[in-house]
């Protein structure tokens, strides 16, 4: 049996988009030889599509394009997955659900499990299946299943059920799970060892079929794969592009498959994808960016270039009296390196301005944040007004560290339409331009050596109010992603008094983070959809 | 037996403040004469603590609250919510709760209906339990529930399982419910009918507790109450105060219950108490805003002024050159009928400034949004530099129907910690100025009457760009409230072409929104945490 697993960037709500890609790739599928063809979880309408699935008229466009691809699909074995609508007059309107459709019939697997958890919300639409079957196809039983289904497999399982129990009453030959499971620096080990661990368990083999691609925060990096029953990866299809692979499960030998790409090469391609079909789905093609000379413009510049191609980078230096002289002969470098368009507005007149409209407010009070934040604000002026005129989209810079602990200026070096960085530390972003700078030198080397600066008052540098980051990020990485209270983090071998001063820094600043552009997520816990804080709050603050 | 109804206003993660009230009222109630003492759902850690309940360390000190409130009110038995572990290895980690504490004994009783809808999240944190006791007290049965779990009484439950129908066989005599419901302006009479069903079909007197007091975004109005088993209310608290009330169930007269207040005044108190407790929670006592002479920041500024005093409102005049005579003459008006302190800050200046070190860039390009969006651009960095020298938080100013269609500017007048009316359409400010003024002219009549115009460029009226409010409003709470799609909306009785235009403009708009400062939510159905849409998507856009 020849089954062909389609790995594709959907476009959430595109219908018309998502429905001619299935179509098309069921009709190459079938020409290769394929006996079936096998799509994404939720495929029909891209995932997440959050609430529109609230709105009735959402979920008559899915019904009309699943008839659709039925109607122009009539002979080809399609399986892919659909919201449909729970008829029993109890529980929530919709399932989730594995579709089949052959000559006309529609047959329904409905997921079990529903995760509910960090970026996921599917309870909130969803009412869980209780009972499972498999299905049979050309005289065989495949045990037809939608991700989370098959991730139950923990110690302490999340789930109290458990729907691989009931289906391998039926004697499945086969797992099929149809996913939509989204990139982070550590999944794509995770997800191998999640589906060894059911084959190991069932003595099943197993295909698994994602999403590839960008919605907006979420990206998803594909690693579709058939596993055979030995746990031995016979084939994985592409990180982060569109794939189609037949796999013949009569004849599974193992193809090579290559190894894994490090985790700053991964981060690395998944921001550049990120990037990509942001604005390839929003129907923008240029972006525009300040660049200060420092490291993290300078990443989000080679980034954004390799996303759109570098004459799409407008990059705009916007020095103040501040700045310091190699920092603009840095940014002037780099902008060269790529071949980028570049231009140069001096702030200091405006900032002059700024101060005499509000010299009488200001009588007596000294220079302080106030006065820094200006000239973030007033660069933030700027690069919006070119993102107006020219139909730019404004890339923010600002990486995970800094928005943690609220080192940024609202309205200002926080503005854009997509932060490239922000679920980034900056330890990592060393990593990713010296990864940049493997072969040569496209960064300059003085923006990844010198001391970081914000450059907002006279010999300023991050360390005189932030810990080194070197001991930051690690107290971050420990509260943030690990969820580990002051006194377990002091354990690990921190001062209690640092580790005090950043928790109550990062929760003090949820405020600025709650207005943040969504931030392209490469971790297992961004700033964003997937960390759901008050802002009115007083613990550890 | 009588018992205590404490409705308080608790602050999320304010262990020890929280702690207090609850001991100093339980204290109280008992020496009133109370048999019993019942406090909100959650009341130990506040509501919603969201992903707070993530962390060890959070549920660890909601324990030790509990221990300590169990021994400061050994001798009193009192119920009260709060989050407990699942200790059975399976399923999610947390139950959410009731607890009984007495002499030493704490009792659960867990929650079967987990909301995961609009503003809430529940079932991803919470285990729903599957079984159900009632508790036992002085010999008598009482069916003590968690918030939804009475809810589930519609035609088509949204809720497999029925607790009430498990707690009913033990023949309890009456039905104690702790909730955390949050406000809209239907609420109220939601909330009534809700309860009086479950008092008719179970034929039980209901008590009734709810939190009080805002939480960033979510408002709680309280009403706790008391209802026979004849569906009467024989007693309700306050709305939007904390109010503590003793129910003698054995000589249940009714007392004289007030009418509802009208759908405006509801909104303007819940407004008052949002602004009021966003700034006490938060340590903070002044607001600054923009004062244009127009109705929305008219209608803030008297919000402000009666939930902070109107000393502490400080009130900016930022005239353009496009700034009508009248406007700045009817915002002066204001700010004196307040006696709120109040300053001039011209933008031309600043406006020249930006127009002289962009003219390179803009050489031959005409007048457009974006010199409109400069203007609120500058008056946002003038009002975050007061806001940041004097310590205010800046109050946004924006109405719903604006922030449906994207008419404001980000990093402009979409800034602000708070916004006041971004949950009130624009017909609805009206409303609330006619309400403001109904016994003598607080906010000028001119403000109340002329055309709404953002005065961004000469002779600009809103109505140039966008349909009437009257005719907006009512397709965008078809879309918004109602989630009607497009067809069904131009049913309604509107033109199908401003119908397409306007769901259009919503949903290109998400991604204006996601940067939006927290919203007071009056309404079903506000922008932010209760409405969650992608932003790259293609769906009526």
């Amino acid at each position: 049996m020849r089954i062909a697993l389609a790995q594709l960037n959907y476009h959430i709500g595109h219908f018309e988009a998502n429905t001619l890609k299935i179509v098309d790739t069921a009709i190459k599928a079938q020409k290769l030889g394929a006996d079936l063809t096998v799509f994404a979880e939720m495929a029909i309408s891209g995932y997440p599509p959050r609430d529109f699935l609230e709105f009735e008229d959402f979920i008559n466009r899915c019904e009309a394009q699943l008839d659709r691809i039925a109607e122009a699909c009539y002979d080809i074995p399609i399986i892919l997955g659909a919201p449909i609508r729970n008829t029993t007059q109890k529980g929530k309107p919709l399932f989730n659900a594995a579709v089949y459709l052959f000559q006309g019939k529609k047959q329904y697997f409905r997921k079990g499990l529903l995760p509910d958890y960090d970026v996921f919300d599917e309870y909130r639409y969803f009412e869980p299946a209780d009972r499972f079957e498999c299905l049979n196809f050309k005289g065989r039983k495949i045990a037809l299943t939608v991700c989370e289904d098959l991730w139950n497999v923990e110690d302490h399982p999340l789930y109290v059920k458990q729907p691989m129990e009931e289906l391998i009453l039926e004697k499945p030959e086969l797992i099929i799970n149809i996913a939509a499971s989204p990139f982070d620096y550590h999944q794509a080990e995770k997800r191998e060892k999640v589906l060894r661990k059911n084959v190991e368990k069932y003595q099943l083999p197993l295909l698994y079929v994602n999403h590839v691609g960008a919605q907006t925060e979420l990206l998803f990096d594909g690693g579709s794969m058939a596993m055979d029953r030995n746990g031995r990866i016979i084939s994985r299809l592409h990180f982060f592009e569109e794939d189609l692979r037949i796999v013949d499960l009569d004849n599974d030998d193992a193809h090579p498959v290559d190894d894994l790409p490090g985790k700053i090469e991964r981060i690395h391609d998944a921001l550049v994808m990120g990037i990509r079909n942001y604005f390839e789905k929003l129907n923008f093609t240029k972006a525009v960016l300040g660049l200060s000379g420092g490291l993290d413009s300078a990443v989000t510049m080679v980034l954004a270039s390799r996303a759109l191609g570098s004459k799409n980078v407008h990059a705009v230096l916007m020095p103040s009296q501040f700045s310091s002289d190699h920092s603009v002969q840095d940014a002037l470098d780099l902008a060269k390196n790529l071949g980028s368009p570049y231009q140069t507005i001096p702030i200091k007149e405006l900032y002059i301005g700024f101060e005499k409209e509000l010299s009488e407010s200001f009588q007596g009070k000294t220079f302080d944040v106030t006065e820094e934040n200006i000239q973030a604000r007033i660069r933030g002026v700027l690069l919006m007004a070119l993102s107006n005129k020219f139909g730019y989209i404004l890339l923010n810079t600002s990486n995970k560290s800094e928005a943690a602990v609220g080192y940024g200026t609202l309205y200002g070096d926080m503005n854009g339409g997509l932060s490239v960085l922000g679920d980034v530390y900056k330890t990592e972003v060393f990593e990713l331009a010296r990864f940049i700078n493997r072969d040569r030198e496209i960064i300059p080397e003085n923006t990844i050596n010198k001391p970081p600066s914000a450059e907002l008052h006279p010999d300023q540098k991050d360390s005189d109010s932030l810990p080194e980051y070197e001991l930051l990020d690690r107290i971050l990485h420990a509260y943030i992603e690990q969820r580990m209270g002051p006194e377990a983090i002091a354990k690990l071998g921190f001062d209690p008094q640092i580790v005090a001063r950043v928790l109550r820094l990062v929760n003090l600043n949820e405020y600025k983070r709650y207005q943040s552009p969504p931030i392209l997520r490469v971790s297992p816990k961004a700033f964003g959809m997937g960390r759901r804080l008050p802002i009115v709050a007083r613990y550890l603050s």
